[in-house]
């Protein structure tokens, strides 16, 4: 259970089989950095392309397709006072007959509004934009929009989107104490992590959070041989699962069958007992509905959960 | 500001332009009572049609189409010991392919679970299902699944579904406590209410809460000339906006568009503030994903809020 | 099997259990007229509402909730020579981002395009409109965008919409030599007629067909006991089913249902014969994509069905 | 323009950036064979992984992103005599409720239909199949199912779905005698083919066509410095568009957007002279439907378009 340092001079904007950047062992730690989603650095310089580049792959040995990825989110925390987000809402999350009023300039290009984070405050400040808002502060809740593992069926997908091994999910839940389960496609897993949010809004519906790069701690750690479908989580007090779809329905259907197939495997509940209790207590968050694919997450108090098998 | 005890004799099963049971003015308060999906009442006696029959409507003198109607939901209090809810999960939830995972008999009729509701113990208690779930009790959190007001265009709309007037949204925010505002699309408004929940899980996805006959008391009041196009809602932590289309990605166009028009008319904010405020601080909650239409709901921290206009 | 000849006095603008403006037998043939989209009738006089007005209903005596309605469109023939239709596309048929380039003007209003129609040339020559199409003469193809029966479970449901019981389907096989069968929901199954097209694209994605007043002519019959949940139809060469609801895939699971219903209980097949024949052999028509519930077409050419139980 | 005869050794089940099998001058043609959906080629042999193999990748000399790339299909014929297809539809075509009637069984693999494919008599004859369908004979329409370019992005995207690149689009009109165009992603452009049909019904609902290997012969050539966003074509009487997504209406969407840049580009019509055209003359045929990402094709008759710029 090492703990690896681990500073990235490359970065992919396809989550796939490329060459590992690090080799792991199961239940190592490792202490690195990540580059905003426009490639810019703790520095504000360019380091790495746009769209969401991911610092890795970290190769864990003994990692075979079938098993499952443990990736516990230690620490995120921004590690640069700049941060920016996007100032108008994405055409496809209003009507179509209201795009119109969204403000966009013809050329499809807005400005960016820009925030002094503080992480030692635990706030963002809105920069220099006079539209109404005053002295916007809001807390900070640094979380990874883009991460994951390589995809599946010896794919590279686009970290612009999602589906089964991760990806651009912009789940608000994916902060510092977060377990994420992930499907093992290639050998080695191939962890990515990426496009740090030092805040972020449901859905990232403006197209982006507060995008600022990162400093990042995680433990990864193998669960052989068991299978699943789709990413899985827990924190202290929810087990959940994700889907990665558009439509949203579809994002749900995974989420929701990924879940029961969990309540049935693991806490011994037959179809019954797990319709009863997810129709009373299920939650649904929403992440991403921006990208190509959306991203709905379902959820169980653990307080409602019988005993694990 | 007068206080009106109704007790129904008649339910309806359509949302639309029906004799009105009661004249009302605005700003007066009712205490009435509703009987459960099935229509069974109080007494578990069938008093009612199948499927979220209504009491009312309830007509609000000086109320015209064009204007807002609003409706503050006072109390909401079990009226029996009785509830029951579903067993298995609704087939469209799930992915297709998982569908015959889900133990539906080959007839479609599941059995139903039954709860015992305890109103003052603020309970609800699972009964004789032997599903590996032990002794399951749920803590209360009564709402109403299926309200509103008549549906616009002259229509009348199943309390199956729902759409711009509301209907059978089962979003979990409808508690007591919480305000919701309706566009009035016929002459008095024709307020409808039923369809009353000891608790639910998001989404509806079993097809129901746990259902139960409910007192009701509501306060309506109406603000002239306020022309809006979806539900509105608030309580003591929110502004919210409620969606209701299929697919899941509509409900949410429609929800996100009237905030943004809200933000808009009501905070003097121009779009890049609505987008800059939203795209960090919205919250999504998902209401029924059962219905025809599915329902979501856009919501906004008051603490964000800038000054009303 | 008289002929009724009928003139109306009154329009609907929903689809729902009306008072009868005629009682007709089984077997009947009803010569009649509807107005165009806008309520403008042969003489482009405003004789009806705005939003698809239905002549109508027809009560088929002897019609029951649980039977199915056999309409067979006899003659559809343009009764004025002055057609309109929309000249910009709907905004939800293009992507989010290109809706500013489909030329909406800011108030959302559109001239329309105006035509004159020659039934007896066969032919619809746009007048007057220097976009680049020089002498624009197209070839009729005269249907009902808008028709079928009372909607299901006591509900009125607008013109601007379809679902189980038929409505604005705008599918251009609804056309003169076309049987359509619609499931009855109400007694006499009361018929409604209206919005005719001189002609129109598939999906009516400018929001209109060549929108006219027609000469209708149609025998209905029943057939008793026979239960169908999604219309049905038939012409010399295909049977087809139609589905109404959005997303189109919704839409296109309710009309593949409903044929492969019809080919087990019809035409002796297991769910294999269905799948094999199906697979290779199925077409699908788009109906409408700009009314809230979208329309899509199965189809099967008669030659590849096998003989009929 | 040389003619090049290629015998592929090597097959890929994702489209991307992949070492060149062939470099082709623009203009070239390329005769070459296809293994069929699982691999298996004109010897019955399984000479290529399951999953749609392509053959290629044909690098085009001069192929640069950002340029259009032209694919006429010159001539598919089937290879060998045996040809397979899926017994049972798709979970996903008809109702969740529906689907337990769909006959699948509890392990999910249903048998496949076999047939003698006769390529002189141009038909499919099934073999051995008591499913009530009789002697079933069914005309020959050979087809490519899967092919197209390297996706965007420095991607590599499963041949089991679809996206600007082209890929599994099934659709019944990439027959011989039809141009397919298609963005130019990747130096060269990287044409893949594979996935030969004799014969499909729209949507390819039973999961598969009828699946033969082929002998394939295609032209390229380069339209340098045209930027297109989605796959295009033309045949003797259409020009159409295609649009690849989930849900449908996202896939109409991109297929008619492009249609209408197309017009605007191409035909010198503004937004106006777009909409009046195609809201009276467009027409929409279904392709896969069974994907990840489904297929929408939108036409427009080579009759009614105005001279090309």
């Amino acid at each position: 259970m090492a703990t690896h340092h681990f500073t990235p001079s490359r970065y992919y904007t396809t989550m796939g089989a490329h060459e590992p950047a690090l080799h792991i062992a199961d239940g190592d730690t490792v202490i690195t950095s990540t580059v905003d989603a426009r490639g810019w650095d703790a520095a504000r310089a360019q380091s790495g392309p746009r769209g969401n580049p991911q610092t890795g792959p970290f190769f864990v040995e003994g990692a075979a397709p079938g098993d499952t990825l443990a990736l516990r989110l230690d620490r995120i925390v921004p590690s640069r006072r700049y941060g920016w987000s996007g100032t108008l809402l994405a055409h496809n999350v209003v009507d179509p007959e209201y795009v119109p009023k969204l403000g966009w300039p013809a050329d499809d290009r807005s400005t960016l509004a820009e925030w002094d984070v503080d992480a030692a405050a635990g706030t963002a400040r809105l920069l220099s934009h006079d539209v109404g808002l005053g002295a916007l502060v809001l807390p900070l809740a640094p979380m990874l929009g883009c991460f994951g593992v390589a995809a599946r069926g010896g794919q590279a997908i686009s970290t612009a989107t999602s589906a089964e091994h991760g990806g651009n999910m912009d789940y608000r839940g994916c902060v510092a104490g977060a377990t994420l389960y992930f499907p093992v496609f290639e050998p080695g897993a191939l962890i990515h992590v990426g496009d740090g949010h030092a805040r972020q809004g449901d859905g990232e519906i403006a197209g982006t959070g507060i995008e600022i790069s990162m400093e990042v701690e995680f433990t990864a750690w193998l669960i052989k041989g068991q299978r699943i479908e789709w990413p899985r989580g827990e924190n202290a007090d929810y087990i959940f699962t994700i889907g990665n779809a558009r439509p949203l329905d579809q994002a749900l259907q995974h989420a929701t069958s990924e879940m029961h197939r969990w309540l049935l495997a693991s806490y011994a509940l037959d179809p019954a007992g797990a319709g009863i209790l997810l129709g009373q207590c299920v939650e649904y968050d929403l992440g991403n509905v921006f990208d190509p694919a959306y991203t709905m997450v379902c959820k169980l108090h653990k307080s409602f959960l019988p005993h694990r098998v």
